[in-house]
């Protein structure tokens, strides 16, 4: 039996999402980035998950894209943009899963394996973590990589991973705000599932209606941010989660949500 | 005699505007917020004043909105249109107001409380200041907190916020560009005076012509960003006051502004 | 024989412009603005230039334009439109340039000295190089250098920077993400050299094809940033550059550029 290139489970209100080749470094092959898409699809309809981390197998959480499949002859225009496209679509299609996703990062993320890091919405780190767009060290500049990577950790730290290619450190990525938290390797694990239970408790509904205003809202100008956002809170005042945890919170107790 | 809401004093060239609710925290109920929208009103117009002060009364900076007022049956949408809608033409208007605004905060700054201090052009924070936007736990997130918070301290570390609601502490908030200054408890009074008394010094012309500069250009790509600060410069170059501070500078001497 | 106000000369991949006015702490005059262009122009022509430097003779980096032009009577709007049109235009040609551009800071860095820091692509300072946007002390709000300083540094920052006129430190400038890297004065030549050498020896062709896409689609909303960079990158996989970089690496060998 053939393994399968991406894991799947759930654990109470958390999935988890596991790239699983790791003789390839979890490498994202259109076969991979087609299986994760194909996930993606079944985890936004799952009302019973409320947060999804995304971690990697083996020594790496993933290496990008395999190189062995760059030099084929049959590799020509049309194999790129399908590969490229596709993994791009995947990588636009985390910002629209109502989940909050979470990146587990062990080993290195490099390339698009650094650009799936940046294109979650939360990362965390163990201490021994490395981070790289070396693109550039082959000629083949990390261009996918640097759309949501300059915009997580801005111009001037961006502009340098991609024109070196030199690697971050884990805390090096925490200062950049690449990730957002760093722990000890034994610690990664639990200190994930902690993490992810701590939102997890919240109202799914919430956590969705909040990451598709988040952004709905960050590419573009204030005044419009305020126009979308403004309307968006006052609806969310009258949903029934916002009610009951309005009211829970006054009458000092736990809120039970019904995900509405 | 009840207390005032927002209470205003002027100081030399330095306006203080004290929100003075400590029994709700200084919630910013809607009575507040066109209290606070008024006194804006006069201060745009109030040449004296270089830099404006705010800060608020009590153990608290602001802990947001009173949530007591979110579950009345007279809160239609209506209602929170317009809650929300006055409270962030309020935030906007700072942004407007010709002089510097700084957010003077101790104790907690949560939910629009956090939103008024990213909203703020600067801001100082004694160690202890804790700042969050916690409406997550309450079923209802933090859309119009999301707005400035987002543009203030990147991507990454503003889903965590949102997402998680947690509390961010005086040096994190410092090391995420949300506060630019942190000093012990009992000097918060003392160093917010110099640095508004710093700024003070300026031409409020000068004060007024770049704050308004900077917030036209800052949503504009590159290019138009520079096509206006271009003429903004070039027009700045033969207003009085610059003509009077490059003489001075030459001459070193102290600029006696004309405010124009 | 007059000095020369801006020197060039080329080492290896690597080109280096040197401000050569110590007497005005390399101001920017017209007349060196001009000098700058001119030499930017034959830059980007040069194919066997990989990296540029810009660096300073004298104690300082550049301290912006000379106050002493600002005065004259002959100095009409039409002359500061000349003057800062240009200067923005300069600016903005370091973006266009096909070779990544590293300020190597020394000194200070102020005003228009301080834009051209934010202006290249990287930046290495020694750690007594100090950085400010001082006119607002004479009146003269720093407009044109808000405009890539408050893109690299952010908001908060940025109108720290601008609002007070105080000199940040090389340790705040790394902090803020305005340079890469901070060295020992004794190291700043060395240390300068060896960065620009490491960037050099990758394939010229995709460092020039890697920053166009950087400024491409930093202004952008990310759908569009995608929607380029999905195509840049299926581009380049077929640019012989690419093609000999990614044999090299699965051969383990050090790939011979072509340039194309």
């Amino acid at each position: 039996m053939p393994m399968q290139p991406v894991l799947y489970e759930k654990s109470g209100r958390i999935g988890t999402l596991t790239l699983n080749q790791p003789e390839t470094r979890n490498a994202l092959s259109l076969d991979v980035i087609h299986n994760m898409q194909q996930k993606f699809s079944d985890i936004a309809q799952d009302r019973d998950i409320a947060v999804l981390v995304i971690k990697g197998n083996g020594p790496a959480f993933c290496a990008g894209h395999n190189l062995k499949e760059f030099t084929d002859p049959s590799c020509d225009i049309h194999h790129f943009r399908r590969l490229f496209g596709d993994c791009s679509d995947m990588m636009q299609a985390l910002h629209r899963l109502p989940q909050p996703v979470i990146a587990q990062v062990h080993g290195i993320a490099t390339a698009a394996g650094c650009q799936l890091v940046a294109a979650c919405d939360l990362a965390i780190a163990e201490s021994g973590a490395r981070f790289s767009t070396p693109g550039v060290h082959i000629g083949l500049f990390c261009s996918t990589p640097m759309v949501p990577l300059s915009r997580v950790i801005g111009r001037r730290r961006a502009l340098e991973m991609l024109l070196s290619g030199r690697f971050v450190s884990a805390d090096e990525a925490r200062e950049f705000g690449l990730v957002n938290k760093v722990v000890g390797p034994d610690e990664l694990d639990d200190a994930t599932e902690r993490w992810a239970a701590e939102l997890a408790q919240y109202s799914p509904f919430t956590l969705g209606f909040g990451k598709r205003a988040f952004y709905s809202q960050i590419d573009t100008d204030e005044p419009a941010a305020y126009a979308y956002a403004q309307e968006a809170i006052a609806v969310n005042c009258l949903a029934e989660d916002a009610q009951e945890g309005i009211r829970a919170f006054l009458e000092k107790r736990k809120p039970q949500w019904k995900g509405r």
